[in-house]
């Protein structure tokens, strides 16, 4: 997330696997929406292949999964977070809060202070 | 930097120019204790070319330049931080020491607890 000139990532790792960072959250919030979980990854401009790599490395990455078909076929067909889900995507974000409520401060403050506006040209 | 399972990247810019982070951060500080920009590269094992557009993009980025070569020629050639470097990386360190304070806490637990040790093996 943005804190004015400052860009704050946050990966969750399980082994060499990021189960959780800011692409993953925001699929979940689409798929929570859309019920869906092509629908979400069209929403987010992400690939069918990629959203669905991403949902299963979230569902191999923690103790229950964070997304399930929704049972029956048909027009029923879709899917939802679990409550793992649920409760993954929740803090997550109160993880995002807690850091740039920290980010917001005196050490920011001196770097903001000698960065310029506008970079020099490159010389290089 | 790193606390526990999370990953924690704080990138400054200047508009659309990275003008501190953690690589950055390590090579000011290799400069410094090098003494000279090509000896920091390649003790972090970076190319002469890279390790010198690092440098382009911190210069270009401040009000004033964080790193620069040492008045003289011949055995005295080298590279120091100017007050502003020293400045910049004691802030950013600083940045990042708030970050890691605020990661450890109860929204990081939560993610943890739904954590696994090792992510099942990969279905797709």
């Amino acid at each position: 997330m943005r804190v004015g000139p400052l860009k704050v990532k946050a990966q969750l790792f399980c082994g060499d696997e990021a189960a959780m960072g800011p692409g993953k959250a925001d699929l979940l919030e689409a798929i929570g929406r859309e019920g869906s979980i092509s629908a979400a990854g069209r929403d987010l401009g992400m690939s069918y292949r990629r959203t669905w790599i991403l949902v299963d490395e979230m569902n191999r990455c923690f103790r229950e999964k964070l997304v399930e078909a929704t049972p029956g076929g048909g027009r029923g067909r879709g899917a939802r977070l679990t409550g793992a889900g649920h409760s993954v995507l929740q803090a997550y974000r109160d993880l995002e809060h807690a850091l740039a409520k920290a980010s917001a401060g005196d050490p920011l403050a001196r770097l903001d202070r000698l960065l310029r506006d506008v970079p020099l040209k490159a010389a290089l």
